[in-house]
């Protein structure tokens, strides 16, 4: 008996397919520019938004209607967590999944009940994927939901909470060795301040840097080798994160050694609330070399806080699909669905619907994408719209053979014509390649 | 000789020519759901954007390449861009047009010279038009360019302002008479605040509604019988504009006794500044019977002002459709493309680019939103969700048969039991409706 | 023995004073255009903020010290916080409260039950209220946070629901009555939609203006006699929210004749979050006669949600007192702080703190404010601004005399000439007035 | 005969005074912690705004009332310009002044031609600068202005755009060498993208570091010493900025070894855009060594573009000047007037208002931020909260002589306290502090 037993394993059907149970793009053995779908996206369940989260809001608690929670011991809830989280696994498909420390066990009264509740899960989890396919795309320490967090973690005023941040740390590395994590994230939920007014933003800097330095050293001690990954957001629930976007991440990573050991775990959520695209912030991190792994949800334009939706804009799938093939894919990354049904869809099959059309929108993003590079759709305008760099004066900019006086002699006998960047051919043919989708 | 001699009228080839310069999903005699694509869309040519914008912004001055405005005598040019818009009309197949008084003709040293400059082009125009099957979906009056408008139009602090803006909206109602336009506007680009601070914001809004009284009294005396509209805008390049959105609007024509004579006319990208969805101010003037007419472009999100870009977005254009679909169509309104190539697209050519995929999104849009309520995708979990409002105690408050009495006896009764709204699994079916385009 | 026993009752000791528990612009008994401050401000404690909430976030369990919360059985936890609300309405010097039915006593298993612990604490409140000078300035049911209302209350799709929020209003009603409130808000928390998709708005608005003449009619069938109230808020917790700002309440009450009934209680930064300024709301509702109650808070304009931090912003104080002034005071309503203390300032100390630079700051806004007026700063410069509709064809305009023919004729012949409108000038008056406090 | 006859030099004449040409608290040699007023507020006149700028907005054309720019030969108006801004900067007392290349000249036909007419002005300011105590604080090449750049400048597509800028900025660093000038600025604002699809951000970033490598160069070849500033900003006029924030251009200098050579300009209206506060960008460029200059102005939180007001938000003012005075002043930088009259304070007395109304709200603001800082006021709550950090566990934590061992073992004994922020406590003694000045 499971918990969701009205469902079968969801099956490739194709588009014209009328069961709401069935992929309709995403078929995970099809071949697609010489990978598998399955592993060209790498798809992972977030235990805590699929598991854990009850459908409470700021104005109102919970409405999930989860059997696997209700029980009066924390631990035996845990246990049939586990057992549903593997259920949907296998039914849905999905390779990967990720969890916090808090999602998969009950915090106990003291650090020690608190670790030791881990080692009881994490063994059962284990096993469970040892009989399986399914491995952990990544694993995290919750460090903001606790009181204890209220001023930080690793960007505490308290040392004494700093150093519970590290034993925290420290297991989580330890699981992740233990379970074969191929990422270690970082999320600095509450890494930020509430007001500059009582901050030392300085100290607090310097305090993370070294944190993440002992990480380091930490996993280089036990032997752990996956890869780590710091997700930036720029707000909620503090007024202000430090991780406010990559490019915040990629500067504080340069300025205290870091760039080397760490890579972006990006958002598309966080991209938008900070005022980037999704997009934008997957190529800035390729481009610097730091795209590491993707939370794939999205949120409402229109609201200012983090709706976590599950995602179904196919422009957005298709562009961040592009960029990630132009990455070569995302390494030890993977497409995480940090997302949530809606507070209204409380029952147990909504977590399929959405999970499904999450992926069926990434699968089509995929192909699409696939087809706008192999047609050069996007790169004949950008060569053509760059040409000036292959030659001549362009060229000697390019290879650093020019200065101020052999460009102003240029430039004082150039005749200067600009060319039309077609912006709006260029959205229709998108559209085109999205809409003749096969 | 012509201004688009290099491009042929514009047909339709379907969703796989792979010709920039045809229609892949506007086929304007093709009929959906009992009237052809043509009737239902209404497609307009916004005269601002097209051919009078020269690309300036803020920051830059006009970067356009448009012939037919490079005439020494403003006239001149004014004749041009006449035959250049109605060459332009016709080979893009659009029905409609649009325009302010001084997209058409120059502004002269006095108002009368004004009037003159107007009367000859309008007369060009008519005879155009007499040659032709374009129509005038509407004209208004620029009441925010000329620096005597600095305080505003019809609510500004200077009574011979407000003089003025009536013989420009009396020259108007003329001129629509004249070329039979379907609609009359209203924008109130001016009509607002800078400031609250030295503000009368009550003299200032019953000024409006007389102005509006007289208009409508106006109209009667000379016979016109178009449509009037509010167009709403929150902000840009005023502060605050009274006509913030839909419902603002609405609240000023119900205190003014309005309600009757004016409808709204919708612009995507003034919704989404204001917080609302374009689709939610379409249903919102839609349900109180004041959808009058759309102007069809979009936003950017992760900007804060009004880009007016040509509509590509597909969700949108089809959830906007299912709207006019469910009005009816939008009677004597159309689909204005108020929205202008970027600043970068400097070509003539890229007018026609634009246009296309503006017209396609649109048509694609319908027809997918003809498919979703003819198979009641929506309407059917809509139905199911609201059904306990056809029986018992919900049949008596839909019929106003209850009292705080009798409610509270049902519910001290009655067992609550709410139902999931699936709303990832009605995104899920909405994008198989667009995939599935034929 | 009680919850504050380290604090004295705050005093007003002036603005030099180093005391953190004294007023230093706070005078309750100090006149200031005739009538004391403690009438013109009408301050209010919200329950459900400072005696309630326990500082969760999104991302974060609660905080706060509130001895007073921890009893095992709710209802003694009820008990003891109406000890400890009076305890600081009267150290505080607070003349109101307000709060919401399960603010004050927990919810039963059933509604017969739920309604028979709010009948306990209400004769608790009763008396206390009788043994002080503390009134209730307003209060509502909470239709939001239980899961029964994941669809709404008054426009949920489950006619159940809507049976059961009756039964609560009609029981709020009888509250009110029995407290002697001044006046019933309703707050649609939930009164939106999460998704246009599968909402039937028509139904769900009709439904809604059916449950207020239900309400209207009850009022009258039990002799309350207090104030109706709408607070408008556009979204959070639901995507959209009915009454999303004034001027959208105002639209719907018109339509539904329920113009008269009703005024609005608007919230600083609900206000923001609409996209207007909180003296634009203030200013919109006061010339429109549906000015009713204010509910004194702050937003952080950065963040894109309700915040509700305790007012500090100086100018906006001051600029909501002009407007409470203007309107000759605000009646049977007042200024509610619905602001809670951050997160991590979770001693109860902290609720003085919080209360006693919410009360200056609006007790200096109200000096300021009256100041200004009396000294015409602002109303120098409109009535100059507008001068020219007190003569000739402004006045004519003004008083209905006039039509677009006599205005084409003005208009022909006038030389328009605009007067700067010295904003800088004004903004620096502004601030002088501000600094010169005494 | 000048262009401000009616105005006399400004003075300083107290908080009391009713004069609206006077200082009420700028006292330039009034000393203030060790320096005068004048040294540390190092004030700046932007000659765009105040000289150059018509009021023209993107739905209205020029209102300003600007004598000196109505000449029909531009050199002609280049030289009133010049003396109406001498003028100006001398009846102001305002110690410095800054300009982009083409505010102060007109361009000519050719490169060749615009530079002799900047040589023409240029020896008109120098003479200017010789016969008064008037210095340039910074100047600049505009390059977003002319259609050339519409594809950027030193990020351009165009190789030929690439050699013409680097000729601007050849000549800029000339006229900062011959002007004295206290720094050189780079705003990129077209350094960005409007569309990521036709974008080589990769090429261009390249570009742009291989750009500012030659300007180095240039200006220690020329023996040029003054200080590089770059300007963040996010968005407007492209879709993205590359110089998003203060840290999106501290990544990029550290990336590009340029972290030595350049500082940050920060604008408080840029820093409001990106969505941070002003104070937030100047403490984070502070804390890591980057904090360079200031345009002094403010944004309006509601709207989405930039607005550059004159500033007047006291709280903002007084915690930018904290920042300041912690980072020991600007050294070579200073606060610029970034700011703009709005569009209907077109007579040339409202420049005046406008800069008076600014330099006395940043005058307190630095009396204000000095008695914060000399009373510790925040620094004590700063001190008691991160006193853990000072002994113990928190001295090896920054001393980095800890490990996750030890500080698990120190973990698991800890009993963790935390302590209140007091926010509330400490925003009623900012207030306190700013009503209680002298």
């Amino acid at each position: 008996m499971g918990y969701f037993d009205t469902v079968e394993k969801i099956k490739f059907e194709g588009k014209e397919s009328t069961n709401p149970l069935a992929f309709k793009f995403y078929n995970p053995d099809e071949v697609v520019g010489g990978k598998t779908m399955k592993d060209w996206l790498r798809f992972s369940v977030a235990y805590w938004h699929t598991f854990t989260m009850d459908g409470s809001d700021p104005f109102g608690v919970g409405t999930m209607n989860r059997p696997f929670n209700e029980f009066s011991d924390p631990l035996d809830a845990a246990k049939a967590r586990a057992d549903a989280a593997f259920e949907l696994f296998e039914k849905l498909g999905a390779p990967f999944y990720a969890f916090h420390d808090v999602d998969i066990a009950p915090e106990g009264e003291t650090l020690r009940e608190s670790n030791k509740n881990i080692d009881t899960i994490v063994a059962i989890l284990k096993d469970k994927m040892q009989t399986s396919d399914i491995k952990l795309l990544w694993n995290t320490a919750n460090m903001f939901t606790n009181p204890r967090f209220m001023h930080g973690a690793a960007t505490s005023s308290n040392a004494d909470v700093y150093a519970y941040s590290a034993a925290k740390v420290k297991k989580g590395l330890e699981v992740a060795k233990e379970l074969g994590a191929e990422n270690y994230v970082f999320w600095g939920g509450r890494e930020g301040y509430e007001s500059l007014l009582n901050t030392n933003m300085a100290l607090e800097l310097d305090n993370l840097a070294r944190f993440y330095h002992m990480a380091i050293d930490y996993a280089k001690e036990i032997g752990y080798e996956g890869q780590f990954l710091i997700e930036p957001k720029p707000k909620e629930p503090t007024k202000h994160q430090y991780d406010y976007d990559t490019a915040t991440a990629y500067a504080f990573l340069q300025k205290y050694g870091l760039q080397d050991h760490f890579k972006i775990n990006i958002e598309a959520n966080h991209a938008t609330l900070a005022g980037h695209s999704f997009e934008h912030e997957l190529h800035y991190a390729r481009i610097n070399g730091i795209l590491g792994s993707v939370d794939a949800n999205q949120g409402d334009y229109l609201l200012g806080w983090d709706t976590d939706e599950f995602p179904t804009d196919l422009q957005m799938t298709t562009l961040a699909m592009v960029e990630i093939i132009k990455n070569g894919g995302l390494g030890k990354g993977g497409l995480n669905f940090d997302a949530k049904v809606r507070r209204t869809s409380f029952e147990p099959i909504d977590l399929f619907y959405a999970h499904i059309v999450g992926m069926d929108s990434f699968a089509l993003g995929l192909k699409t994408a696939h087809r706008l590079i192999e047609d050069k759709v996007f790169d004949t305008f950008i060569e053509e719209r760059y040409q000036s760099f292959n030659k001549g004066i362009g060229l000697d900019i390019v290879n650093g053979n020019t200065d101020f006086h052999k460009l102003e002699q240029h430039a004082l006998s150039a005749h200067i014509e600009n060319k039309s960047s077609h912006h709006e051919l260029i959205r229709g043919l998108f559209n085109q390649y999205l809409l003749t989708n096969k």
